[in-house]
Parts: C-alpha cells; sequence; structure tokens
C-alpha cells in the first residue's frame, strides 16, 4: 500500500465538513482533508479552550467553535474524533440541528459501544456510518497530528444495515482519499479483531509498566537504565492516551477480556514449558512468530529496519 | 549518555583479543574494538561455517577460525559471544590453551547460569569476568552488527568475588571504549533486573503473538492488515533469534517465573477494574506508567518521536 498521498482530488466530496474533537486524529483529518481538497469548508469543535487557540493558531479550520451544535449546524458531514465514551453525549448535544442526509461518522476504536451510544440520538434520514482509522501513534493534541498519518493504514468501516449505499461510498472516497485502504466488517467482529490487535496488547504493555514500577528488588532508576532490553518498546505503548484507553477497555470489555482469557492460557502453557526445560516447545514457538513479523513488514504495516531506540548513524 | 563514540584509544588496552561468535553482538565488539583500537590484534571463531566465510569477506577479524581453541591460544582476552546455553561447551573447548593472567568474559543475557557453567572449565589464574551489554536488535548474524551498537547503552559487570581488579578494570576500560556506561552488580541481582526490563516483555510478546496466531474468529490476514493498532511493536520484538531466547528463559528460569508471577497478578487486578467497569483504577495506571517512559526518553534510552511505523515524511 503507499505510504503517500496521491494528488488531490478535483472536486470534494462534502461540501461542509464539521471535525469534532481536534486532537491526534481530528487535526489529521482537518490536514488530510485539506490538502487532498476532500471537502470545501472544514469546521470544527473542541471542548478544550487551549485546543480551540492552537487550532486558530495553526489554520486547522475554517472556524473552530466550542459549542457542538455550532459546528454541526449544516455539514453535510461530520465525523466524531473524541474519546469513545463521549460519542454518545455529542451525539445527543447536536441531534437538533442535523438534517437529513446528513452524514455521521466517527474514529472510535471501539464500534460496538459507540453504535449503540450514537444512533438512538440520531433523527431520522441522518445516515451514520461509523469508522475506525487502524492508524496512530502514542502522542496526542493537535500539534501531534500529520496529514499523510492515514496514508498506507487500512480504515475499517462499520455501517448497520439499512444505510444507504451512498453514504457508505462516499465515507469509501473519504478515506481513500487521505490514502487508506477500506475495509467494510460488522461491529461485533470489529470489536474482536481490535481486541488481539491493538487493546490487550496496549493492556498488557500498561501492565508490565506497572509491574516494574512497583517492584521493591528492583530500583526504578533500573528498570530505565536497563530498558534498552525490551522494556522501552512497552513504554513507548504505555504512554499513550489514559482517557482514550480507558474508554476503549470499558467499552469493548467482553472483547478484552475473551482475548484476554486466551492470552492467559496461553502464557500458563509458556511457563509450564520453562518450568519443565522443555526447550522445543519454546524454540517452536518463537519461530513460529516469525512468519506473522514478516507478513506485516511485507504488507507494509511496519519499516523492516531494526529499532535501537534512535536514529541509525 | 553519549550516542557517538569518541576518539580511539592511543594505545590498545589488549594484545590479541579473540571473539567466540561472530554474530550481531560478537560482530559489532569486532568493528567497535577495531575502531575504537581497543586491540592490537582481533581474532574469532564461529561455529557456522557461512558465518565464518562472511566475517572473512568483510574483514571482522585479522584471523577466523573453526576452531574455539585455535582462536583462544595466545589471547589475553576472551569474549564468548554465543548463545548462553554454549558458553560452558565453548569453556570446556578452550580450557587446555588458556594461560594464567588471560581475561575471559561473556555477553549473555543471563549471568548466574553462565558464571556456574563457565567457572569450572577455567584454569587457576584465568580471571573471569562476565558482562552483559544492554543493547541489541531483533535482528542476528554478522552483517546485523554496527560499531556503535554499545554507544549510550549500559554494560553490566557481574565479576565473582577474589577475581583480580585489574581484570576488572581493563573489561570496564574496554567497554566504555565502545562508549557504553558500565555498571557493576551481582550475577543474581542482574538477573532480576534483566527478568523484568528484558526476559519477561520478550515473553509476553512471544506469547501474544501466537496467541493471536491461533485464533479462529480472527483470521491471520487481519491480524497482519490491522497490526498497526499496536500489535506490531510486539511483533518486532517477537522476531528475536529463538535459540537466543530459549536459551535466556531455560537460564533464568526462576527469576522470569517470579516477575512472570508479579505480571499476572497485576494483570488479573487490571481485568476485574475492566469487569467492574473502574475507569479509575485505569485512568491512575494508564497515567502512572507516563512518568517510567518520560524518564527512559530523558536518560537517553529511547528517541522521544513518536513511532509511525515508517519513516516520517
Ligand atoms: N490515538 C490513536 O492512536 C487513535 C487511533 C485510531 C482511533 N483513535 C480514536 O480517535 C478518537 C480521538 O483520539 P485522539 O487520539 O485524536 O484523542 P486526543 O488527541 O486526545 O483528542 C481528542 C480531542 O477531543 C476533545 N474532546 C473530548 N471530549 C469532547 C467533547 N465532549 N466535545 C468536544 N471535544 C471533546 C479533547 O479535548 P481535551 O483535550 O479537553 O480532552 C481533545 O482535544 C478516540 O475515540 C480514539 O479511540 C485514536
Ligand atoms: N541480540 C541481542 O539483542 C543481545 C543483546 C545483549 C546480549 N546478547 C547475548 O549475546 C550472545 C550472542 O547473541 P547474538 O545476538 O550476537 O547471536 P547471533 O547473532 O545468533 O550470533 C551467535 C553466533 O555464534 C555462533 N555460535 C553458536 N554456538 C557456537 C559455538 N558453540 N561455538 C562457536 N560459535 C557458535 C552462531 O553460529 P550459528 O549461526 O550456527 O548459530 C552465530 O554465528 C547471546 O548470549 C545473547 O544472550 C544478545
Amino acid at each position: 500500500m503507499p505510504e503517500r498521498l496521491g494528488p488531490p482530488r478535483e472536486a470534494p466530496i462534502f461540501r461542509r465538513l464539521a471535525l469534532v474533537g481536534l486532537g491526534l486524529i481530528g487535526s489529521s483529518i482537518a490536514r488530510a482533508a485539506r490538502r487532498q481538497n476532500l471537502a470545501t469548508e472544514i469546521v470544527a469543535a473542541d471542548s478544550n479552550a487551549e485546543v480551540r487557540a492552537r487550532a486558530e493558531e495553526i489554520g486547522l479550520a475554517d472556524r473552530v467553535y466550542a459549542d457542538v451544535a455550532d459546528a454541526a449546524r449544516g455539514a453535510d458531514c461530520v465525523i466524531l474524533c473524541v474519546p469513545v465514551g463521549a460519542c454518545g453525549p455529542v451525539a445527543k448535544a447536536m441531534r437538533s440541528v442535523l438534517e437529513p442526509g446528513a452524514i455521521v461518522s466517527d474514529v472510535g476504536s471501539v464500534k460496538g459501544a459507540v453504535m449503540a451510544a450514537v444512533e438512538p440520538h440520531l433523527p431520522e434520514g441522518v445516515q451514520f456510518v461509523p469508522a475506525h482509522p487502524v492508524a496512530g501513534t502514542e502522542d496526542s493534541g493537535p500539534d501531534a497530528g500529520f496529514s499523510t498519518l492515514f496514508a498506507g493504514r487500512w480504515a475499517i468501516l462499520t455501517p448497520a444495515y439499512g444505510v444507504e449505499a451512498d453514504a457508505v461510498e462516499r465515507m469509501r472516497a473519504f478515506w481513500e482519499g487521505m490514502g487508506s485502504a477500506v475495509e467494510i466488517m460488522s461491529a461485533p467482529h470489529h470489536d474482536l479483531v481490535l481486541a488481539i490487535t491493538s487493546h490487550v496488547p496496549h493492556l498488557i504493555a500498561y501492565n508490565i509498566v506497572g509491574t516494574a514500577a512497583d517492584l521493591e528488588e528492583v530500583t526504578r532508576s533500573e528498570v530505565i537504565k536497563f530498558s534498552a532490553g525490551g522494556f522501552r518498546d512497552f513504554t513507548r505503548i504505555a504512554a499513550s492516551d489514559p482517557t482514550m484507553w480507558r474508554d476503549v477497555f470499558l467499552n469493548n470489555k467482553e472483547a478484552v477480556l475473551e482475548m484476554l482469557q486466551r492470552f492467559n492460557e496461553d502464557l500458563s502453557a509458556l511457563a509450564r514449558a520453562i518450568r519443565w526445560d522443555d526447550g522445543e516447545t519454546l524454540h517452536a514457538l518463537f519461530t513460529r512468530t516469525r512468519a506473522i513479523r514478516r507478513g506485516i513488514v511485507s504488507e507494509g504495516q511496519d519499516a523492516p529496519a531494526p529499532d535501537f531506540g534512535r536514529p541509525r548513524e
């Protein structure tokens, strides 16, 4: 998948795009949509005054509002780029201004719970096309975003039965315009896939960093000094936004706990292999895992160069 | 800690340095020692004919042998750069040629078991100064090495009681010459520290990649496609050398199982917080883990720039 953006569109997809939340994801969409000519006008809302001030300063949108309804009014597409737990309340706050035919979408890392929270607030005729760009970094806020964040990455759409095909196709074109490849799946399947490829990895990264911080036999300074042996890569993931991730776990409970259960069973078997000096089982697993890595590199989802924790000389 | 190498030494530390094993670590030492003028002559042994041929081709050492004793003969310093489980047999193979006063060292990721396996084979008067450079990548082999691998990283020495201070100081100077900072600690403490900062992180990375590969509800192709949500970072770690890591776990069993136990207890508590909708506990942990990350970045053990899985535009 190409990692660079193609030429901008000749004609925009949306007349007025409203982004609610101008953090990492919202500000990246603003930049990409502007650069690729995906909307004639881009308006935004954010509840954080500092974020609004910064957005004005760097010109992220044509107008930036404190109030969600002000941004959503008259928009033919509204995308919620707020933590998963805020999607329901935001939908409620804009219900009175949404016009039939308008598209509402989001970028939440969980889809089932967001759909359940948002749908009841949407007026008849509004098309809800939930989305999740599988792209991101451990940073947040409007300065963390950049226009190529989604290029060469996947965006998953999870529209419910009955949504107009035209609305889904416009959202597909929108994500493709930002360089993503689009896949459509059901929300429950999305939540299971992401539980194993994203949510549980974050949970265990947060967990081991917590375990290391609490040890009495090993000092915090030792943990930091000797982190280059593998630990530092977990701290990178465990530096992700606490609010976003709290919301992810609370809203994808079932799939996360299910996948965690499998992880635990496998880990018990591994611990047993270590206890019983079963080097063959260990070697076999450690060899098998390399195939997945090769797949990821050959599909362009990670750079092949090894990581030294610093730019190579 | 500076990440670059300083000027080369005016006078070498060793007359003849013998490296056994020319993989990632051995070949990096060869390159750094040559560049920094740490030894007048560098000889090497490797059991792998392809590795020897490649080493000759790129001129890693002055002479490359198949037989360990041939390399160790006449050396005033021999460093074992082979998997942890091979250190005992290699020590045995060179016992007859080691001269009193010579220093024997290693680079194994485990120290207690290596000391127990090597010491019985060393003739009277040979000084054993075990070492572990806390630096590495997921790649292996002679082409993966480079001369600045150890610069700005820690090297841990774990000499036993009674080793001559002069031998320890020469090994310290050797690692400092390659840009490392040196810390001396006991082997059991080393093994505990590395269990949490390196061995358990590798174990859980291997484990989750294995779990993901075995799922029936989520295809392998989905795992690969949607890996950018966090999973891909674990696959990088889980691409490390199977033989090296099998040996690490079998030789640091006790500390690894102990730390894994703590990890599991903490993970159960986290799972409970998710099950009980206890967002506060989650948010508190996710906030606490950021402090450790900041420590690692400010101590220069990782680059602060976020990771997108590719070079930033
Ligand atoms: N980060 C990733 O890697 C990633 C990847 C894919 C999808 N996502 C999803 O994208 C969404 C946003 O994540 P992000 O990383 O962009 O977060 P972020 O950088 O923290 O930005 C979120 C922004 O929304 C604002 N906000 C919060 N509640 C609001 C409300 N009720 N009304 C208006 N604005 C509100 C926040 O203000 P405050 O600063 O006051 O909180 C902040 O400026 C989340 O649902 C997340 O699951 C994230
Ligand atoms: N990789 C890291 O990140 C890292 C970091 C710190 C410390 N360490 C430690 O460094 C040591 C070496 O690791 P590495 O990554 O450099 O491994 P590597 O790249 O696999 O290199 C090891 C080399 O030693 C050879 N070898 C194996 N057994 C031998 C024997 N009995 N006699 C002579 N040569 C033998 C291997 O040949 P074959 O190719 O035939 O196996 C290979 O060429 C290990 O003890 C490891 O714990 C590694």
